[in-house]
């Protein structure tokens, strides 16, 4: 008989959960699209540096309330790709880095120089929403040839990654795609089946996020964060399947130290 | 009175939908959290290359289906990294870009090469899943001194994304993220919350993206791809409101061209 996998379901997107916590982005335009795309990137932390000579109400507002990084008003130059990069530095950490039998203690002082150059000097995301389909398509080759990562709007073929209809609620975040055929539909999906669902009287999810980090972090330092991995991601399994949504937006922090209190007779009795 | 914007909620990810299609992806390790990289980007028609000296079944499965672009069994290598690039044309390209006073015309063919030459040799995403820490360090440095999008498994630190719950209908795509908080209740709103709300008797997402898209797609045709965006975009809006998730599944081409008729007159009405 032949092992199963699973099978592929082809022309999807690659759905993901981008980190640009603390590290610059370059917005190129200063319309309702920017601003929209400005939006989204301060939700995720990032500092947001905005290009153009003209910049719409909401760009102003967040300008004037500490939000960008920086805001460059005029018109965007190829230079500004680079704008933060510091060559002599990333040479001498490309030279190091390059260093035959480096130790484990040299890579992670390595490690964390190579992630302050990356938080101060390079962009993350370049986003681009001006009118002019010439200059976007050029800042796009520009981006591409030096390895950056783009999203150019209203053209889709000078995409690396699309956006898509988002459900917020705190720490739940929820990403609904259409892969491009009906954005309209995925605000639908998200206004009539995900908020009434996921905001029903007597179910607060944030709640229950809380609650179960607080049993995953608690039972990794009471058992050893190296140890029965396996053991722990099931016994955890098994007990947030055990309760419903509105059960678990109900316990307090003497029913989760009861839980753990379980979970380490279980987990000890293993050895 | 001050004007009223959307307050930013941070401390979130942002989410989006990537673009792999034709595109080299890099998979090193070959174990059940590579095979799991390498089935979500098959699923997004990514070229996959997986290094790896060993490999699961699934990997071996996918090997032997033709579904990976090349295998290479053995360790990783610094310079997997750039495999399939080729400096010569690379040069070339960039020499091209940089010329002054590029014509439209010029940027269009450029376009084209360049899009070509990111297909056949970037990376446009590294993945790693291998048991070394340091090596996994190691490879992440590396792929961000040479400005590559990466991601090491059980590493958050060194990831530019994290994957997240899918749900999976053909055209409709969700991602569900807890912020790394809770991978276990993503999985449980996907099965007890997406699923049976997606998947009603009577209600067929898929079939409302294709109806949704018909008349999107005739309307730009019969109004014409350049005018009254908006009035466009307000009038299938309202349109599809109008209806339910049941009857937007029921609606035959008949009834779809009814609608486009009469979104014609409206649309020519305004002129």
């Amino acid at each position: 008989m032949e092992e199963e996998f699973p099978e592929i379901q082809p022309d999807g997107s690659l759905l993901l959960a981008w980190q640009v916590k603390d590290r610059p982005v370059l917005v190129v335009g200063g319309g309702d699209v920017a601003a929209s795309r400005v939006y989204h990137l301060l939700n995720a932390n990032a500092k947001v540096t905005v290009v153009a000579p003209k910049i719409s109400r909401e760009i102003q507002h967040r300008y004037e309330n500490n939000q960008l990084f920086e805001l460059v008003q005029r018109e965007f130059e190829d230079e500004d790709l680079t704008r933060y990069e510091n060559d002599s530095e990333f040479q001498r950490l490309t030279r190091q880095l390059d260093a035959p039998d480096l130790s484990s203690k040299q890579i992670d002082e390595l490690d964390s120089n190579i992630e302050n150059y990356i938080k101060n000097h390079r962009f993350a995301l370049i986003l681009t929403a001006i009118d002019d389909p010439i200059k976007s398509k050029y800042i796009y080759l520009k981006a591409k040839l030096n390895n950056f990562v783009i999203n150019v709007a209203d053209r889709p073929k000078n995409c690396d990654f699309y956006f898509g209809s988002i459900y917020r609620n705190n720490y739940l975040q929820i990403l609904i795609s259409s892969n491009g055929r009906s954005p309209r539909l995925t605000r639908l999906i998200n206004d009539k089946i995900l908020k009434p669902n996921l905001e029903k009287e007597g179910v607060d999810f944030n709640k229950i996020i809380d609650n179960l980090g607080y049993i995953r972090n608690n039972l990794k330092t009471i058992v050893g964060q190296n140890n029965k991995i396996k053991e722990r991601m099931e016994w955890i399994k098994n007990l947030t399947d055990s309760y419903t949504f509105e059960e678990w937006s109900k316990f307090e922090k003497k029913d989760l130290d009861n839980f753990l209190l379980e979970g380490k007779l279980q987990l000890l009795k293993l050895e």
